[in-house]
């Protein structure tokens, strides 16, 4: 991985006074590869789940300090939406991904941000080939999702036209700054949003503990979950406490709304698959939200199978 | 309430080709009191429900375009959590509090404010004296919150001294200024945070939504839920389908964490509220997580009561 | 312009007690052609001249009121860097414009943006085709300009080529679509960066200058500069006593350094050119710094031409 | 100084891989007093002025890396606003200071804050006394600030009314709490802006030196000036290169407006003061815009004494 900043890596460890964790020491420098020229490392932190609890406390003065106690009080804050204590734990991330998946990752404003410039620089030969096991219809019901795979034949030619396209354009791109010295902010023009990209990348737990709600999901495109899995990864080992509440209070929790709460008040559950789908209607007059809390109930168990 | 800007109300009004919503227009310059001396009105306003739908719909290009829809489409914005149309509706308000309350208010730093300055200009002689039916003790088993009232006799003490100090201190302070042109920006060092401020507030309905959340919540303080909850009037008015989803997906919504759906999962409902405190300690180990789940279920009935 | 949402546009003016610019009820939903397919108009707006005042007069309380003072305030707090004032102005427009110039304007984080979704809707076949007369060489001492123009022959070549490419991976891309069915979110990764895109876009009217005075700079990009322009004559009538502030204040001003002010005050001026930069690169020790110095000093022709 | 967490003062330096200063490493819990009872000190940081370096030439891919240019590039990016790479350095302080200066700096929003609660926790007996050479009166001409000093007589008989309003203010403000147990977030009313809070503020480079230009400025506040000054002081020793480019080009530096260089370009230098004053105004027009270019052309020594 010849992107590294090899002037950067420190030789040897320096000492410090700050907080620490060892979980984040770990990760420094150590890139994870992200689809096929991709990659994500972390670059500098500061703080850890204790940070988090120290900065919480102040509000408290004097108050309890038990160490014991740590791991409760992370849990309340994310269970009762405090975030601000998550705001002190600081993560500076080295990224580099396809213009697209840029594009959707820049639209979080609560990050800093440092780009590789096309103006300045010039751009690589690098663009994303999608692995054929990704290829797939646009989905059914869902109008921003992927469905089915396509068929073999009809992979092998969108692969085909994809590096045929990328080729001819970076070959066209190579011609106007070589042979014309065309200025590189409007040579690049014609590349596509396959291209890739890189930056240095700011942002504080809290933050980033959004963005992988958001960008996790099964609904957030593939190519941009590659990335923020590969984040979470490094947060599950750097701060271990606030992760797991995260998974536990955002990742893995349920919501409902205060329809659907005022129906499980005024029923006896388990109910019957029919009658829940009848009174629910009835109740909600919208077939969306019916069938998104029929999934709910079946999820919980409160429809009976029979 | 001669603190209104007399020389902005417009004597008629005038034509606009902007969004205009009806509601909105009706609490133009209209002063909610709140607490004794305070006071909220709308001092101006961008867009209305139609423009949060405008705004979601450029991302689906030509499509559909059925005025129908319209409550359909806010409702599952909000439902799944795509807050950035409700960011191009804007609300600007006037707002008199006393200081205290000030301090919390400005804890959101999303809005665009300009306040009164006790630098430029003399405080007045206003305090915050709370009526005695708000005079409680400390909360139990919650270190922020009030409890039982105090007796008569020490609501009485209570406020008495409370405006003895008021008055000392806002005499002082009166010396200081008429008697010695002591500078205003450390005359005013000894006046309470009862005192009263002023401000101009300007925030998106995103935003001020997070806010109305947090500061409506039976957990905030009585002060400044009385602010909010002036607020959230007028946004009933002005935004009327944005809001009845917000109430509906925010307000009386209930989330359950990955380890209450799992515990879900894997009881029968009914259950009964021996065995059912039993079972959670054990899968949860933790008294006040226990507790907080037990008290949603009771609240679902899913609970027996025998 | 068919890409205008008709339905949007009122059939006639309403009434409304809202603060009203007519410059700016005079540019709504009037799009300014930007580039070969792009545009700007503007959607909606809040506030005025008026209201910026309105807002720093309430740090004054019951301060000078008298109307023939505003430009006054106006100017001295642009001066001042008192810029709180002048975010409670808004402003919301609706814009098209190449993938490429879109990824620069986003990087101003302080916007509410949605923006066309690739993944929900099919992408256009409008491309930027540059007009021949901005097809120049990389600039030389700039690391990120144009310089001289191509020659006739290389314009040509490099329209001729762009043209092609933009067609053929079109083509695909509407195969891919049309035959295949392929999932929208990938069939559009082969499109280049100079496809068109579009926006809602809303800032207040500080941000919107700050934005303006870098994407209106001789060293933004040409593309960028022409939205950045058309925001501008928008902004000169809708507020038009701050936009003249912002260009005496910002626009047009020159900053001095430190070291800068310091030369001056220890020198008699004019001076001849040769002693001054012998001088200023003996106190700079920096050629870059000393020619930037020498080129301020020349525009205010305290160097003496002979 | 009793209030240091001490739990949290590391036993000794451990080993990282993370960039390090050695100058913000020498100020890490090293408070320094502000005021009677205030103080600030560096709780953690991250980066240091290779971190900026290094954020910026991601821009320019593998281009120059010469250490020895260091320098440069970071004067280059201060004097040309390209201010993204100074976010990648954070720093985060434990802060205590009146709540009159909490108000101001607050407004700030840009920083992470953890505040002590007077909801939860009891407000200490700490008042802001000023100095006896701090008690002046309201400035001349200059509606914010503080002219000359108030009589020795006046200045003891403003220490001792103050002092009595604290004492017995908090006189009650313990009997309240003691006595009846009136709910905390109540009793605290009484109690005046000049109590001390604390908080952990945490803040990255570029909006510390813009919190800092504007409140070392002599128009700020003194009482908030004494943080700014003391946060500048640790500034100086963690980043050396980026604070000295910060006082070259902001601190120190001066600024014309397009009338004023115009004003320039025009004219010879230097001029009689009578001419001077006479030519200016009838070019601004305005009183108050010639005083403040007579003051800067002053000071420049482009005005002839003679």
């Amino acid at each position: 991985m010849n992107e590294l900043p090899e002037r950067l890596i420190p030789e040897s460890p320096e000492p410090t006074l700050r907080s620490r964790s060892e979980g984040a020491e770990n990760w420094l420098y150590r890139p994870i590869t992200c689809l096929d020229h991709g990659f994500v490392y972390l670059v500098d932190y500061m703080g850890n789940d204790d940070a988090i609890v120290q900065a919480a406390r102040v509000s408290y003065g004097k108050g309890t300090k038990r160490v014991s106690e740590d791991r409760g009080l992370i849990r309340y804050l994310r269970r009762h939406s405090h975030t601000t204590p998550f705001e002190m734990v600081e993560f500076k991330f080295h990224c580099k991904m396809p213009i697209f998946v840029a594009r959707q990752w820049i639209r979080h404003r609560t990050a800093s941000v440092n780009e590789y410039s096309g103006r300045y620089s010039e751009m690589s030969n690098e663009f994303y080939v999608p692995e054929s096991s990704v290829l797939a219809k646009q989905a059914k019901g869902n109008r921003q999702g992927r469905g089915e795979s396509l068929t073999a034949e009809q992979q092998k030619r969108v692969l085909a036209l994809l590096k045929e396209d990328y080729d001819r354009s970076h070959g066209h791109y190579r011609e106007f700054i070589d042979d014309m010295d065309f200025a590189r902010e409007l040579a690049r023009i014609g590349l596509s949003v396959a291209n890739y990209t890189e930056w240095y990348w700011k942002i504080d737990l809290h933050n980033l503990m959004h963005f992988l709600r958001l960008r996790m999901d099964a609904h957030a495109q593939y190519e941009i979950r590659v990335f923020a899995d590969a984040m979470a990864r490094i947060l599950k080992d750097a701060v271990p406490i606030a992760f797991e509440a995260f998974e536990d209070y955002q990742l893995n929790s349920m919501q409902f709304s205060g329809l659907e709460t005022k129906f499980f008040e005024t029923h006896s559950w388990p109910m019957k698959p029919e009658a829940a789908e009848k009174e629910i209607l009835e109740a909600f007059k919208n077939k969306r939200e019916t069938q998104e809390f029929l999934e709910k109930l079946k999820k919980l168990n409160l429809i009976s199978s029979s």
